[in-house]
């Protein structure tokens, strides 16, 4: 079970190392001040089997070597790569305002402000300090080595797994290279988010061709949370497997919330930079302005947001095809901007800064998640005429940000019953040229509120596979309320289970190895390495312990599901034992 | 939340009705004594619209007008009609043994014997008492009825549904009638598992051309539980929306525990009849022998088990093909006759006596399951060489059954990645000529122990849409230990999704008036109507209610996920009643 260590008096987050497990660090060849993390699992000894290597996106929060101090934050990991290439400049930046944290005066907030003594980066000269921008100019960087190296979980070294899946166009390569890692980001394939002001991010990369990733919402809202509930929030979803986070707060202390976020994170944090401009102008959707939006786009970008959802393809034209929906629109962002557009009588300015929206996000290397506002809220409206409208406008709005050297996804549904699901997939390859997509879910029915993680699960796993690069989880409180840390944990597992059913539908050569290893401590009863190559080791014990909690048991060839004389595995293990007398 | 009703000193079962539900029932046409019971929501006074039909499982638990005593046992509802039928006789049956619950002498059980008085019927004449023979007879039974007007669900009142899905070669009708019902039956694409000794009974019809059925497997190990809890986890069960119950029961006290679910099951109960064959041999499955099996087959059947999983389809030269897997034979029916080929050097005598199987399964209608003795236990052994040349046993002897009048059902894997998924059922097509799929999951992946429902509940989804009849549940505790209360609630509602995300893929012109209702209710922010509609109204209020328990929050436009600014659907409506005034 996981610590939990108070490192400041209102602060408290999860630590300490998974049961068995070991950090460890591969070096990289390109940059050799690259080291990437990631844990591995020691087996019982009778097992005669090498540690199993596990992609890890906790950071140093499971690594008992690492100090951790929330106040102080994590270590800029990435600060000399991001000097090094001599491309960006430090400016005094913009100064933080009341209004910033939802508030009229200067008065505190719910915790101290958090001081990194550091001034904001940005390209100098008005270029693009973008990692699209190195890869088109052949660059290979220090977080793509990064990115690479992590994909391969260590795989170099071991004998080649015969490849099994069927990758429906995706190009797995055998071995993820540096070099594939940076051809991806230039066609645009795939992204690695990596603001220049978030330099203690542990590089990763989104798209069809790598591991299926995994995000998380986080964030409180004018109802519920506090910014200490949110930070350990963030380390509690990266702990279970999370790759990035989202954070979605609208209530006070939101610029303050999101600083602490940032500067504890190890993963890329995206946010959408509507929700802030909204408070900044009391919650009126009519009163918003490019101004506004524009200031929050830099406030924001400052701090060192990885990513930022912008619901730029939602245009006046389409409010109206959403007339005869059953849930109209479900996006927050979407219904924001339609409200906007119809009180304005105006088409979207998100649509027509398009091009200044690229011009300030390429200094810092924000990416833009291209928000789906008008995705389908029900089975009813799945598919429809407004959702692929928007879609079109999408992948408009993708080639005008790589024309900018902005790294840029797209987002998706949403609800959508299953035998719809591929075409959301394929149409998204065909509009946007195969930038990385993410969705959300999709929900597959909407007759299970309280168990949104399954429904959705289901098809996120069907899309995963089809070539989804990211899986934006869906926790148990969807619709109902703000998710809280139980359920959060539960929204990453089936997430994560979500995307390793789908990279070993489409064969990634990495992913079978921990299925096999888990498989083969089943059936020789290792109960303990079972356990520990669990998803979630902690409940697999749990599990198991409520009926037989005796320690020997973990060595028992039975449990309490079959009893002793039921065991169909010691069954088998006893036939092969007679075969091989007979033979012998 | 259920009542909990104390029957009888021992055994107290969940009762009580839905929130906002009312128990109807649908008078019959061909047959007028057949009622069938549908469940039915009624709405806030506000929405103006007309109550919700439900496809109800749970039988007189949830009807206020229903005496519950568990200790008489359920009505015998199919009583007139089995013996209207003219084609059974009453015989004196098998005595009970104390060696038929496991024990020496006839010592004290932990429940008294149950004692309905009545004597077992069978076929007169050596005929076949079964729907399958009534069915290419052409008789519309009042069973088939039952099960036809239960598939509709009211639809003949309602207007019909606009159809939207893609069957994948599934034929389903616009409307189920009787006659189609019949038709399926006769050519063994669906059977209606209806023991005539099990009155109790509630007709339900299992096929690719109809709803997606869930199964939930209870019974005590050795190691856990007692009868009275596994009388009160069969109606659990059934309460959340088990279509089938399955006793799998393997300490002792074995066969009065089958009596008391029997008696009280208004769903059809399945058994695998090894399971006890093999504790009446002291656990030896070498020991075994047709004699014995034969005496237990009778036993059942005699009680009133409605299906016998049978693992006829596994061959002694099919046992060398599992010796390269990683796991082996992971079916405990499986292991157990594999170990019985080799111990006598002989073809399992499953295999070699199926023609007499038959010839006792007929004078009862106890339909066949065909076991998948070789499925697969984990990803790496899926889709093999022992899996499918079992399959095309099952395929020889689903014919056999067949030509017996035996109903039968195939039963199918097992841990599968997605990409395997499709040949499974499309291989079953080809060689069991459509006789109804019966799979366990498939689970997806390996990695997961305490979330297996969760992986499996994906791949059942897929399977469900490509045209399997009937899910078998897996629980949170699947490869760990015996399911709990809890457990069973949480595998039944996971398969319910499955199932229901299935039919809406199929199109099954019935599944998406719950979907559209809940979709329409969760808009209009009646959220009382949303969670009385959901799959579990009980956790979607209570999920609510952790933030905002007030009664005023029940008709809020808003919820604390979002928060009152940011509510997306509470936007659209504004951004349609200003659309609405511009054009007005």
């Amino acid at each position: 079970m996981p610590d939990t260590r108070t490192t400041s008096p209102e602060v408290s987050v999860s630590t300490g190392t998974f049961p068995n497990s070991r950090k460890v660090h591969v070096p990289g060849r390109l940059h050799p001040d690259v080291r990437v993390a990631m844990r591995e699992v020691d087996l019982s000894p009778g097992a005669g089997e090498p540690p199993v290597r596990l992609y890890d996106s906790s950071g140093p929060y499971t690594d008992p070597a690492a100090t951790i101090d929330v106040t102080a934050g994590l270590p800029p990991l990435r600060e000399a790569w991001i000097q090094g290439r001599g491309d960006v400049e430090s400016y005094e930046g913009r100064a933080v305002q009341p209004g910033d944290n939802g508030r009229r005066a200067a008065e505190a907030g719910c915790l101290a402000r958090f001081a990194t003594g550091r001034s904001p980066l940005r390209a100098a000269g008005g270029g693009a300090a973008t990692q699209l921008a190195y890869a088109r100019a052949g660059i290979v960087t220090a977080e793509m080595e990064y990115a690479a190296i992590r994909e391969n979980l260590g795989r170099e070294a071991a004998a080649e797994c015969p490849r099994d899946g069927d990758p429906l166009g995706a190009a797995l390569p055998g071995l993820v290279t540096s070099e594939f890692v940076r051809d991806e980001i230039a066609r645009g394939r795939a992204i690695l988010p990596a603001n220049v002001n978030h330099p203690e991010c542990e590089p990763m990369v989104i798209g069809r061709n790598f591991l299926v990733k995994v995000n998380a919402n986080i964030g409180n809202s004018a109802v519920a949370s506090s910014v200490a509930e949110e930070v350990e929030k963030m380390v509690w979803a990266i702990r279970w497997g999370a790759d990035t986070v989202m954070d979605l707060s609208t209530g006070t202390d939101i610029h303050d919330t999101r600083e602490w976020i940032l500067r504890n994170a190890p993963v890329p944090i995206g946010t959408v930079p509507l929700y802030q401009a909204l408070e900044k102008v009391g919650g009126r959707p009519e009163d918003l302005s490019w101004e506004v939006f524009r200031d929050t786009l830099i406030e924001q970008a400052e701090q060192g947001v990885d990513y930022f959802t912008i619901h730029a393809g939602l245009r006046r034209a389409h409010v109206p095809l959403t007339a005869g929906r059953v849930t109209g629109i479900v996006s927050r962002g979407g219904s924001i901007m339609a409200k906007w557009c119809l009180a304005h009588g105006r088409e979207s300015f998100l649509y027509e800064r398009f091009e200044e929206i690229c011009g300030i996000l390429r200094a810092y290397d924000v990416s833009i998640s291209l928000g789906d506002g008008l995705r389908p809220g029900s089975i009813a409206d799945a598919n429809d005429a407004a959702q692929f409208a928007e879609l079109d406008t999408l992948g408009e709005l993708t080639q005008v940000a790589w024309r900018h050297n902005v790294q840029v996804m797209v987002e998706g549904p949403g609800h959508v019953p299953m035998h719809k699901i591929r075409e959301n997939m394929d149409r998204q390859f065909a509009v946007c040229r195969e930038a990385p997509f993410y969705t959300l879910g999709p929900l597959t029915t909407d007759v299970a509120p309280g168990y949104d993680h399954i429904t959705s699960g289901i098809g996120a796993a069907m899309i995963g596979w089809f070539g989804t690069a990211m899986l934006c989880y869906v926790t148990p409180k969807e619709h109902l309320g703000l998710p809280d840390r139980d359920d959060v944990k539960t929204g990453v597992i089936t997430y994560k289970i979500a995307a390793h059913a789908a990279d070993l539908a489409k064969g990634h050569p990495a992913a079978r190895e921990r299925d096999d290893a888990l498989s083969r401590a089943r059936f020789s009863f290792r109960w303990n390495d079972q356990f520990n190559l669990a998803l979630d080791p902690d409940t697999a014990r749990r599990f198991h312990d409520e009926t037989l909690p005796a320690e020997g048991a973990k060595h028992a060839r039975f449990c309490s599901m079959c009893g002793p004389k039921f065991c169909s595995m010691k069954i088998t293990q006893e036939v092969r034992e007679q075969a091989a007398g007979m033979s012998g």
